[in-house]
């Protein structure tokens, strides 16, 4: 047994460090396509902030890298092994600690499930509400340490508006506290944004204290038939200039309607150039619904479709939920991007990503964050067709310069991981990458905290 | 003529570097009490980010403190001068570059004032929320090196919320880009958000993208009167609770109501224990009023009088504006604390301040933004008596230990400066005041801004 077994053993359950090389393995990489994982010495599963305090004052003492794990759906490979690692999975940590209705706040381990606590806090009429995709099997703390989104950042923001305090276990085992549980607070710098999308790259988050909202009325949509991608990019221009704030705003590309339909038999309408969701959660929403209805009439769409009810709004979401899994469906393999643009340049990325597909020769599905000019191009493939391969990594590359090109970032919500860290150098410029490494330094000078990624 | 002045003047105006003692005398301090000020070798006042970068260039060869600064109006003493600074005055850099309805962002200079933007994004049906009671005069420029509040907060949050990102000169003069102009964006650390809040501490901001809001409709208010500041928080709770959002949730005590009648001879009422302000700025806010309302009575309020109008609702809120210069002039002096704690803990902070002005014999008026548990206990004495001096310093330090010991934070919108900065160590604890002292030398190795506040 390596020192690095042993010592680990003495401060945790025999059940808690796992070695089996089968076990390793199945841990070592996150969702993300192209990202490549090494071989860790290591599976450590701790239930107590003193086990991961443990953990990482052997990991630094040892100078052997930590990476920490959620529920590895990560779409950046920020959570995958590297060679000799620690995999350090906080998922055990899953108690929701508080919940306070007075207070509006949780406090929870990392491990929680989104769901889980979204689940919980409804039962005090509350709502959490960060809402990725993965949010039935993805963590508070893996959504802490992306920075995730979801469908309702247009109205409600993302994960970093709703931490309010953290608990982190620094790289030498010592604990940090940031924050608050107040609704305001300025002392000193905000170490808890600081902490937020860091990627595991400065400490261990351990426990969170998160603002929560009242929970609001369930949404109605509608949905807009448009002749182009182009069109409905304009239609959400003009919504948002108008004021409205709707609690959605997405849009699905023909080849993302046809990849659903393939998939779930809905009948999307196939022919359309592009498919726009609306959804309002106000008290009386017919009114802003019919606004929005009115304003995609004139932007062009062909056809306007208002839910009736709750149900049928669901109904109209559906859709949308399943289009990352049938786009995968398509070639077997997807790579999912995740530029954001300010809107006003939606339709430029829109016509420039159909551009690069054509180029390409690849089947490249939009759906996008519409109304946050977050959009997802995902690149469709046939793994082991190399040269296919070759080309949707290269088309990803393109999409995520003319993202930069039109004052975008190169990740509205997924992070920078392993996939885009040659790109967040392009992105920040090198006096802020420069600051960047400073920090790292300060929080972790062995460098052992998720090494080799993000920077 | 120094070689400070002759190197600053070798790169800005003749106008733009200021060595009369007279106007150095005045631009010395902000408006906090109790925090002393240096004499400054210089005033600086640049109206480009070349002119700034010149100053931070030289000040840093020089090894020269530089003091930020805005309109002044701080309460913590961050913008005062320390011995032999620079202060670098960034009130002429008052140019609003950009205003985009579609992108709902607006880009300035930092030396804009708050309702100079507030009116300008209006006339595009925009709204810019932060509303610090400085707003006629205050700078966005020192909105965001304070982390300014106001108001508006419990419903649409602080200053810290509204800014996407930022161009900083930093202590060596080189340009720091941070964040982004889109909705969304999680590429690297949020550095945006590590200078938002720092006092000037990391560099000096020259322009900022902030976000903007679709404008609510007219505020409807209300205003129900308490046998005791307990009842009117107890009042809060159940608000809060129930799931309102109300765009304001103001409290005063009966203190604060006789100062108001003394200033305005509006008429409040003065044998009540407290006055709940509450607003809502929805479509139909009429039966969120009556709920708010029926939810106050229940609560113990003696009397609940609902605004007919947005005239009314606006005469109503006159009072609280009014409320701190009252304070002020009730014995010449008032020193304002702004010790922010869980809401549910509001009545306890309420209480034991009441309890400290009883022991010290002092004059204390509350008012509070209720709705995030954010107190404003100001602390009334005549400067000219040593004693009643030397009582006001110390309750002001006992009503701060209460905030921490009821698990709130020492400020919860004015910052820290000079006159909290023995606190601030307190509150975060070493492990965090270590790594705020690790990133300021990243950011500023020869420590020349700002030097002596926040820590």
């Amino acid at each position: 047994m390596s020192e690095l077994i042993e010592r680990l053993r003495a401060g945790l359950p025999e059940e808690g460090v796992l070695t089996d090389p089968d076990i390793l393995r199945s841990y070592a990489n996150d969702m993300a396509s192209f990202c490549p994982a090494g071989t860790p010495a290591a599976l450590v599963t701790p239930r107590t902030v003193e086990q991961v305090q443990h953990t990482m004052r052997t990991a630094n003492a040892l100078r052997v890298p930590v990476v920490p794990q959620g529920a590895r759906t990560g779409l950046s490979g920020a959570a995958n092994a590297t060679d000799g690692c620690v995999l350090l999975s906080l998922a055990r940590m899953d108690r929701i600690l508080e919940i306070s209705p007075v207070d509006r706040i949780a406090v929870v381990e990392p491990g929680v499930v989104n769901a889980a606590l979204s689940r919980a806090v409804a039962e005090h009429g509350l709502s959490y509400p960060p809402d990725p995709s993965s949010w039935e099997m993805c963590t508070i703390g893996g959504n802490i340490g992306t920075g995730s989104g979801g469908l309702c950042c247009v109205k409600y923001g993302v994960t970093a508006e709703y931490v309010l305090g953290l608990d982190v276990v620094l790289a030498d085992g010592r604990l940090l506290s940031t924050g608050r549980r107040t609704a305001k607070g300025v002392a000193g710098y905000d170490l808890t944004r600081l902490i937020v999308g860091s990627e595991g790259s400065l400490g261990i988050v351990v426990r969170a204290t998160l603002a929560l909202r009242a929970e609001p009325p369930q949404q109605l949509a509608l949905a807009a038939e448009f002749p182009s991608t182009a069109a409905a990019c304009e239609a959400v221009c003009r919504i948002m200039e108008a004021g409205h704030t709707p609690a959605l705003l997405e849009l699905m590309d023909r080849t993302t309607l046809r990849a659903v339909n393939d998939l779930t038999k809905m009948g999307l309408p196939e022919t359309t150039g592009a498919l726009l969701l609306a959804a309002f959660d106000t008290p009386d929403p017919a009114p802003q619904l019919r606004a929005v209805g009115e304003l995609c009439a004139a932007a062009g769409a062909s056809e306007v479709v208002p839910a009736e009810d709750a149900a049928e709004s669901e109904l109209l979401l559906q859709g949308r939920r399943a289009a990352l899994t049938a786009l995968e469906a398509v070639k077997g393999t997807s790579m999912i991007d995740d530029v954001c643009v300010p809107r006003s340049r939606l339709a430029d990325m829109l016509d420039g990503t159909a551009e690069i597909a054509e180029r390409y020769g690849l089947t490249i599905g939009v759906c996008a964050h519409a109304g946050d000019g977050n959009t997802h191009p995902t690149v469709c493939f046939d793994a082991a067709d190399e040269d296919e391969s070759r080309r949707a990594r290269a088309s990803f590359d393109e999409i995520m310069e003319l993202g930069l090109k039109l004052g975008g970032t190169i990740t509205g919500e997924h992070g920078v991981g392993v996939l885009k860290k040659d790109w967040l150098a392009r992105e920040l410029g090198d006096v802020s990458l420069e600051l960047h490494r400073a920090i790292k330094t300060a929080f972790d000078p062995n460098g052992i905290l998720n090494p080799g990624k993000l920077f």
